[in-house]
């Protein structure tokens, strides 16, 4: 029997250009730029670029990109009813978001159209789409009518805009711009993984991103955010924290977004979320990031912390960032997908470039040789 | 660098006592019974109960079992509403049914719940709804008010009475539980792995199951089928089958419904498949069993077929059973979901009782050192 690669873990499965992450050294890079250099310089809209045409857009190739965008940001009629109907109050948004998405390919001429030219078109018109659709049921869902798109406002702060209807300050749209940037790709993981996976089956972009985004709801992949941020609130104040670390120790317990299966140092987004979190938080409420950095320094002076390499991933500044933005914290795995859907549709494209079906086997460990009894025999 | 596993043909990712393929042998095992017992002896209930429960049902647990999966063939209103929507009309039903099958997660308010009792309600759920959905939307998108269920049919008779309209014969219903019970599992195929990579980040069932949707409907997998029938319908009459297939061979083409990654025999489904596709036909028309009948002789008396070790597979046959039940081809992938859901739901049960996440890498093959150039700096 072949051995068992339980979780894939280490299994190579494909080539990328997408992005690369650098584990030992903790470096990550997209389509061969350092994250760093992103997180400082880089609008959102050129990383979608970027992994969509591979080359950066000059000012003019950019200004037009942006406009197409912004012309596929309305949403079809019998998705805006969906959004509405009355079930959907009371649903995660990452739920209302996957049916939302799925619905999309209803009443598109080219859903099933796996061709480059129309996956490029509907990469487009996912990423412009997914923030309205959060956006909308966001408002929708406390009673408040949603509010449609604006045109001269670029894409973190339009989002900002139709969830609070009113236009984000420079520097809220810069930070989210900033977390978008950095969760836009991360290699190989679960939800473009999966998304690849039904890719591989010659099925739509409909369905692949659909299924990125069911996996992605997961908390022990995108949902860890909120999860992050439901701990914050449970520790309460900065004079909690210390009693909280010590009960979490003796009971062994772990801290939601410490970790990471890839990075054996700190994780290079991490320093530029953390900033920005106390960037904004200095302008708002600094509770929660003053609770966040006091908890990562007790974990970082702790020895079980230090021996095995547990850093402060992703999600855990990405929590107070998002909070203090306004957005909350059962929206934050929505908000990622607005990140990452630029990452998988270029995980996509990359796919469809060169499709195989994803079929690994199963090991039977089950009896071979029962015999059937039919029901009347049956004790 | 770890080799590149692309597919992962081969790779053994988890052990299951679901199914099991002998692809050398033409075996396939359900839980221990092999397929030829199944097919001759089992209902598509029972063999949901011993995949969930792990043992065979007596009479009084049948009727049991029976009774819940007929309670729960209904449709929450705003998944009806979604079904009627204009939009479904032009649709794809694997659209249709990704769409629906993800809206009953809102509005239920266990829907995050991934314990196994709610895991197990939730697989009753969806396997008694799916055939509600498929039906309700091929007779909306014809104008025909859709039709509700009826609980004094079991689930193969009343499935073709809401789509038909009037309760089938018993040698119709027959096969279409034949059908149901040879498509409920095989092994991992693509569509099972999808869900459980999307289960293997705690995301709910819902997410898992539209997940596996999404996958099957691509034509590398449950789609073939639709093709196959296609295939037959080119051919239009016996007499063409020769000719049409020297063409073939001449442009080195294939055969929609031949071949089959495990299989070196003949795939052990095919036989019980062709028999009753056969027998259907002898009551209506035998036009589309004739034509491929006689290709699959022509096909297996070809050297390059025999030395290639092409059987037909399990979607060659199912097309002109599915078809002779009066199902229109684009409505096969979704009558194979109404098959399948049952095994889908026994690997998330077994995914979800030792779940890990499921996450390869990718080998990066792009640059590593790029200078970011500011925008209005680019040529």
């Amino acid at each position: 029997m072949t051995e068992l690669k339980a979780g894939l873990q280490g299994v190579v499965v494909a080539q990328t250009k997408m992005s690369h992450v650098l584990g030992e050294e903790g470096r990550l890079i997209y389509a061969g730029y350092d994250i760093h250099d992103l997180a400082e310089q880089a609008t959102f809209e050129e990383i979608a670029y970027m992994f969509w045409y591979w080359t950066l857009p000059n000012r003019r190739q950019l200004d037009g990109f942006d406009d197409s965008l912004k012309a596929r940001r309305g949403l079809p009629f019998h998705v805006m009813e969906l959004i509405r109907s009355a079930p959907t109050v009371q649903s995660h948004p990452m739920s209302v978001l996957r049916t939302s998405v799925s619905a999309l390919a209803l009443g598109d001429p080219g859903s099933n159209d796996i061709s480059q030219a129309s996956n490029l078109r509907r990469s487009a018109d996912l990423t412009a789409k997914i923030p309205t659709i959060v956006a909308a049921h966001a408002r929708n869902r406390k009673g408040l009518e949603p509010l449609g798109p604006r045109d001269d406002l670029d894409h973190a702060s339009n989002f900002l805009y139709m969830l609070r209807g009113s236009v984000p300050s420079p520097i809220e749209a810069r930070a989210l711009n900033l977390y978008l940037v950095l969760l836009a790709d991360h290699g190989f993981n679960a939800s473009t993984f999966s998304a690849r996976v039904t890719a591989a089956t010659q099925s739509d972009i409909f369905s692949a991103i659909t299924s990125a985004i069911g996996t992605l709801k997961g908390p022990a992949h995108g949902g860890a955010g909120e999860v992050a941020m439901q701990q914050f609130f449970d520790i309460g104040k900065v004079e909690n924290v210390e009693p909280w670390f010590q009960k979490l120790r003796a009971q062994r317990g772990r801290i939601s977004g410490f970790g990471h299966r890839e990075y054996k140092v700190e994780d290079p987004r991490a320093v530029h979320l953390r900033q920005a979190a106390g960037q904004l938080a200095e302008m708002t409420d600094s509770r929660w990031v003053n609770i966040a950095e006091k908890l990562e320094q007790a974990a970082r002076a702790d020895p079980y912390f230090i021996e095995r390499k547990l850093f402060v991933n992703v999600d855990y500044y990405s929590a107070p960032l998002l909070y203090a933005l306004g957005i909350e914290p059962d929206l934050f795995t929505s908000v990622f997908s607005m990140a990452r859907i630029v990452g998988w549709t270029g995980h996509l494209l990359e796919q469809y470039a060169d499709n195989r079906l994803i079929r690994p086997r199963a090991e039977y460990i089950g009896p071979t040789n029962l015999k059937w009894v039919p029901v009347d025999q049956r004790g």
